[in-house]
C-alpha cells in the first residue's frame, strides 16, 4: 500500500485525479449494491411478519413486499448501468494516462534548471523537450554540427506527435464525458421515475388496510381486497414495463 | 451474542419478526448514508479533476459536481425521513411486544399437555389461560369450592383485558403501518422526483461541452457557456425548491 501511494504521488496528475474518481465510483457502486440487497431482504421480512397478521394486513404487507423487492431489483439494474458510466470514464483516464507520460518526461530526463529554462508549454510530448534540450546544448557547444538539422527535423515530428496526442485527448475527453454522463443521467432518471411509480402504487395498496378503529370484542368486516391488491400489482408492473424515456414525466425546463 | 440469539429464539414470535425488520431497516439506512457520503465525495472529485481541463470541460464538470453533490444531500435527507418510517414501525413492534407476553404465558405456566387440551384461542391474555386451567383443576378436585366463582369472575376480567389488548394491537398496527408506509412512499416519491429533476438539468449542462472534433493544432472556439451553466444550476435549484407533492409528475393510475 505504501509503495502504491508513493507511486501515485509522483504519477501523472490529471490521470491520477480521474483514476481516483473511477476508484471512488467503484465504492458508490458497492454501496448501491448493498442497498439493493438489503432492500430485498427487508421486503421479504415484511411479508414474513405480515403472514401472522389479520387478512387485510397480511395481504397488503405481502404485496408491499413485492413492490419493495421490485425497488431492490431496479436498484440492481441501476448499478449495472452505473458501471457502464464508470467504464466510460475509465476510457478517458486511459487516454489521459497514455498522453501524460510525454507531458511528464521532462521531469525525469532533464534537470530542474533546464526544465525551468526551456519548458514554456505544459503539454510537452514524449521526447520533444529532450530534443529541444539537445539542440540548445549543441548550438552552444558545436554551433555548426550537422546533427542540429537532424534534431530539428526530429523536433518537427515530435511537435506533430504532440499536437495529435493533445487533439486526441481533447476530442476523446469531450466525447466520452458526454457519453458517460448522458448514460448516467438517463439511467438515473429512468430509475427514479420507476421507483416513484412504485411508490405511487404502494400508496394505493395502503388504502386497502381497514384502519377504522374497532372496540374490544368487535369483529372487523371480512377483507375483500384480494382482487384489488392483485390489480394494483399488475397495474404497477404494466406501468414499469411501459415506461419509455420519451414519456418521462419529470421535466427539467430551462427558464431561458 | 449466543445468549441473545437463544433468547430471541424463544421470544415472542410476531414481535421478533418485526424487531428483525426494524433492525434490517437500520442496515438499509446505514448503506443509504454511505451512498450519500460517497456521492458527495465523487462530486467533489469530479470538480477537482475538471479544474485542469479546458474551460468548457472545467466549467461543466464543476457544475456537474454541484448537481451530484445536491443528489448526495437529498439522499441524506431521505435517510432522515426513512428513519421516521422506521421509528413508526418500531412503535408497532412495541405494542406487539406488550401484548405478546400474555399470548405466550401458557407456554411457561402450563404443561404442554394442558396447553394442548385447553388452548383454543391463540391470543390468550396474561393469566387468562392460567385461570382457565385453575378452574378446570378445581372443578375436577373440589367441584363445590367457592373459589371457582372467584376465579370465574377473574376470568371475565382477564377476558376483557385480552379483548382490549387485541383491539389495541389491531387498531394501532393498522394506524401505524399506514402512517409508516405513507411516510416512506411520500419520502421516496419526493426524493425520486427531485433526483430525476437534477438528472434532467444535468443533461442540459452536457450540451455546453463542445464535442466537435478538432484536428491537430486547431484551436477550439472560446467557451462562452458560463452564463448558461449558471442559469441551469439556478433553474434546477428553483425546480427543487418549488417541488410540491400536489404537483408530483409521476402518476400511478389504476386501471379499475
Amino acid at each position: 500500500a505504501l509503495r502504491r501511494n508513493a507511486a501515485g504521488a509522483f504519477g501523472p496528475d490529471l490521470a491520477k485525479k480521474l483514476s481516483q474518481l473511477v476508484k471512488m465510483e467503484k465504492n458508490v457502486m458497492r454501496s448501491l449494491e448493498m442497498v439493493a440487497k438489503e432492500r430485498m431482504e427487508v421486503a421479504q421480512q415484511l411479508s414474513l411478519w405480515g403472514e401472522a397478521c389479520d387478512e387485510d394486513v397480511s395481504d397488503v404487507t405481502d404485496k408491499l413486499g413485492v413492490l419493495l423487492y421490485e425497488i431492490g431489483e431496479l436498484e440492481d439494474q441501476y448499478v449495472d448501468r452505473y458501471d457502464q458510466y464508470r467504464v466510460t470514464m475509465k476510457s478517458i483516464r486511459n487516454i489521459e494516462a497514455s498522453v501524460q507520460p510525454s507531458r511528464d518526461s521532462r521531469f525525469s530526463s532533464l534537470s530542474l534548471l533546464s526544465s525551468l529554462l526551456l519548458c514554456t508549454r505544459t503539454n510537452t510530448p514524449r521526447g520533444k523537450q529532450k530534443i529541444t534540450d539537445q539542440i540548445a546544448q549543441l548550438k552552444y557547444k558545436e554551433p555548426n554540427s550537422p546533427r542540429i538539422v537532424v534534431l530539428e527535423q526530429e523536433l518537427v515530428r515530435a511537435e506533430a506527435e504532440s499536437l495529435v496526442a493533445e487533439a486526441q485527448l481533447s476530442n476523446i475527453t469531450r466525447e466520452k464525458i458526454k457519453a458517460a454522463y448522458t448514460y448516467q443521467f438517463d439511467a438515473l432518471r429512468e430509475h427514479c421515475e420507476k421507483v416513484a411509480i412504485i411508490a405511487g402504487y404502494g400508496k394505493h395498496l395502503l388504502e386497502l388496510i381497514d384502519d377504522t378503529p374497532v372496540t374490544p370484542g368487535e369483529t372487523r368486516p371480512a377483507y375483500d381486497g384480494y382482487e384489488a391488491s392483485k390489480a394494483i400489482i399488475q397495474d404497477c408492473e404494466d406501468a414499469l414495463t411501459n415506461w419509455v424515456t420519451q414519456n418521462a414525466a419529470v421535466s427539467a425546463k430551462l427558464s431561458t
